[in-house]
């Protein structure tokens, strides 16, 4: 049994973190931390996890957690991993990170949207930005994996092999973003309770948005050069899901079919990417609580532009799920394991 | 012009206030207090409220605006309501109270429910409970009125009439209420966050809530007996509404046809209360944004026990819209203005 | 492996069976019916069930599907099971009925509820009431299953061990439910639209809802005693759930402890079951996508009444998660097998 | 007192011009039509608008309807009001039709797109597209009125400044906009139903939603060329609103402040548009049951593009309340007159 230890167990998603790996047979929780909530066993903040009758929520102290397991979970605010993650690896633990500590390479990206210092630029360079259908390979011999964000997951899968292939204009480039309020994280904030989300709907951190440059980091890997984007975020009133519009101006003229069989070759063989057939586009109950990705293609004959749509579970494939399949493939476990649950629908 | 000054605009039940009187011709607006938005315009913090570019919200100083106006709704917490009151009555001015401090009769019921110590037991005495269908010549004499709950709005209108007559077993009373998140007031609370309340239900302060006695108060005067009732709140995952089931076993054996008679006609004349025909139920989405209430009877011909079922916005015939109803009857003014809109439906 | 036929596989119980057995390894799904969408493939109605790409709905043909399979369930209108049943039954197949055709032990009350005939009056007799948490015995001899209705379920389990101590006075049980509209079935009808039941709240067949007598049949069972109940339905504004508050007079004075010890105590054992600690009630979210049923007691001390709140997904342990329960009870596998999913949340 | 017509009366373009002229003291309805529900009173069928306790659903009949009215709103499925406008016009009546049958003044265009031959061409040319902020005078001498789509209102009216200054580059232009449900209709429609739609987020049309050529011809109109658009659609799990996100590579650099200053200008005297203070966006819930379109702007300094995010309710300026704003310009009543409500909030 692979010994697991989430350090932040209490948001959103380190919650999620329980709740998948409650369905895991490889592994064994040995430990969870919370600030708010430490002394309370986890199914007393959680009713909904009884099964975690004997684990309690326990103060972050690395020094005291250092030994305790073989892989930790970061579920900590971003600025924070950076040092409990340092610590960990230099224990010779392995290291999976849901904050945005270790995505960005260039530190001064990272600080200039972060507004926070970087301690650990060398760990930069060790992260491996943990996109299991972008970087499976690096993600098996990894101690650091920067888990990305959910944004960034849902606009760099559809992108990647039309930039791979130099299809589209990088110039023209535009995201138009919607998710979920679980995104937003669990606290306690008048503009994230019910009644100003319920009904409503809103662009939020229009041109300014956090995953921009991570966005822009590995849509410019893939192309091979420098690309800026315009990334626009919405909150929508659903807790779950993220579901991105995506347009960019074509370098050569594709068919709807032509731009699907794209998708569909360089995703044949991966578990967790579905492709839509032509004239279907995802719909965001189609990854309810899953770790899929579904994305569909549209081009558009009057404009000769490219509409992709992708739809994610902000939560499992956005964060918890792909941690998960992240720590499968480094310690070997099938990499599905865990993560099959179909759609929760309706 | 009548001059209004509301004490506590920025919670739902203020804000409720600007809404409904943003259409009234009759009255000016001259002041608004918030605490924690002092000094900004009320559109700043209400985009929506945009016509309000001049008003801006204050710290409430009752000395200060004790000659600003001549009718002061008070949306405070129960327990700060009291001494504002009393030194707006002492002024010589008419005070509409939203907060629960002038409901309670008894000083010993208030205090134990409310854990508030009541510093102006006579007013009790002179306070006009402000359910218009029952208090409406008290209520144009009044100086001093404590508006109903949202809750015993919904419970005290459909029971009236069958107490009046005597026509129930009033030991057998059990009230089932439902209401959306609104009234559970404007706070980053993260019990109350969008995530934690879309898709769930839940019932809360089971055999507990604060209405009770508020209920049990106004049920017994109306059958000139104490009367001790099971009233179960819970939850709904929406914005506005408060929808009750009441249970009662009957006396005299009464049809469906016959209850609803006597509904129709205890309240033929009302302005706000409209009864279902047989055979059809209140709906939340009839009074969405209005002050009406809607009721609705069937008789359990299996059980003997009578089933009324009530519907209304807890914002509007549960508070505010409630409170301008008595403001328009104790000025003398066509006590519907303002409150004529019909459900914003769907 | 063993073989599983769906009748009736693209209502929302037919297709949450096909959800839940995704994650069963003991079963292979061998076929689906559907008249509605015969010749499509399951993945092509249902996106989100990817998984089943070869899979087809098929029309219903008794005659010829009665060889294929081990096990047989029914998700089928009622009135429309019994002849399917019977057939399977006749070529030495097992049957788990979804539907209510064999629920009720007497065939006038059947009919008297469901306006149909009922043509095999002797299988009600053979038919075992698939509640493992009362039945278990019984169901792993069964040949014929009457999967229980979501509300009966949500009822009975609370209800059951006071019953069985005759510490409630039975002439006094009131049941208020309420329903996520998944529960209303998948289909076209205005009333179920988006805009008519969001933002909105309301009571239905109050008096006269279907699932009366099955309740008062079951908690007749119980006491030894025939039982007449209030049971009163309410559409909740959500997909899943539902959470019935119960009333009952207690026959001799428990408190709130006592009375949540009666429940530990009955179903201590039981693997879906969960009893709230004292001073904590269910709420829907615990319970979403998974089989589970919390409850939770209150006596309030100032009326002598009982309080019983229970949660359960309508669509999971309210149906297809029980009727798999019955499944692997039947059969002899792992009574949790694919059932053990905690709740998706939030 | 303007006697007022509603052809086409049980939809939902229909019964919010109901439940806004019910607060309208200068028009009496005089009539209204529904196919399927003729012969029920409106008051059976919306028991929300008691108030039309005589008003009965009559079968739509053009002939004997001709004499009734001064004004006559069709609330008609495109391709069905042509005929009706038609008949009226030739009886002297005035018509705002809320179809798309006068929208397009390309017939080739509308066939094209509706897949609907045009009956009435000549009409076409006299009909005036009833977007006041545009076309004012000309509205207050039409006698035909093609009131516009609820996305194109929610397109035109940010860009028009833009694109009659010739400040962006029009072949740039991309619209991504988010619709509340009730844009499709009250109908029976499975897609369409509670469980299909809440928790879900999709989209739809892409490339070939019919708005799109009407939103072409009046930002070609605007800035005197032909344009093309790319313009995706989503359907948002709420009742009412409109947002739409709208990006253009601009020709000159603006500043957001600049940007924001040329909407300021434009909409200066308008009553029904706000536009937004800089760092600030419109959330659908300021417009929730109003007339009001709200408007925000953000120039992206890292891509030199525009910005704009707009919201309506797409049944009041999106339909109905236009309607009506567009009948007060036609008969010299105040322009604002029964459109004064604020948002319903929360």
């Amino acid at each position: 049994m692979l010994k697991v230890f989430i350090c932040g167990g209490s948001g959103y998603t380190g919650s999620e973190l329980l709740r998948i790996l409650a369905l895991h047979d490889e592994v064994e929780i040995v430990g969870v931390t919370s600030e708010k909530s430490a002394g309370m066993k986890v199914s007393e903040l959680f009713p909904a996890f009884f099964i975690y009758k004997k684990l309690k929520f326990e103060s972050l102290n690395t020094e005291a957690i250092k030994n305790r397991a073989d892989v930790y979970f970061l579920a900590l605010p971003h600025g924070k991993s950076q040092q409990v993650a340092a610590e960990l690896l230099q224990a010779g633990k392995k290291v999976i990170d849901l904050s945005a500590d270790f995505r960005i390479k260039d530190v001064r990206i990272y600080e200039q949207w972060y507004k926070t210092q970087h301690l650990f630029p060398e760990l930069l360079k060790e992260a491996v930005y943990g996109l299991p259908e972008i970087y499976r390979e690096k993600i098996k011999k990894a101690r650091l994996i920067a888990n990305p964000g959910c944004y960034p997951t849902s606009v760099i899968l559809p992108l990647y092999p039309f930039l791979k292939k130099k299809l589209i204009d990088t110039s023209t480039i535009i995201v138009d973003s919607c998710s979920g309020v679980s995104g937003a994280g669990r606290k306690a904030d008048i503009t994230l309770s019910y009644c100003e989300v319920n009904e409503d709907f809103r662009a939020y951190n229009v041109a300014k948005h956090r995953h921009t440059p991570e966005i822009e980091q590995e849509v410019g890997f893939a192309s091979g050069s420098s690309i800026t984007i315009d990334f626009t975020t919405h909150l929508l009133p659903l807790n779950r899901g993220i579901l991105s519009t995506i347009y960019a101006s074509m370098k050569k003229d594709l068919s709807t079919a032509e731009a699907l069989e794209i998708l569909k070759e360089q995703y044949q063989n991966e578990p967790f990417i579905q492709i839509m057939p032509e004239g279907e586009l995802p719909s965001m109950k189609y990854v309810r609580g899953t770790n899929y990705c579904y994305i569909g293609a549209v081009v558009n004959p009057r404009t000769k532009r490219l509409i992709l749509v992708s739809a994610i579970d902000n939560l499992v494939k956005g964060a918890s799920g792909q941690a998960v399949q992240n720590m499968n493939i480094m310690f070997g476990i099938d990499e599905a394991k865990a993560l099959r649950s179909l759609a929760l629908s309706p």
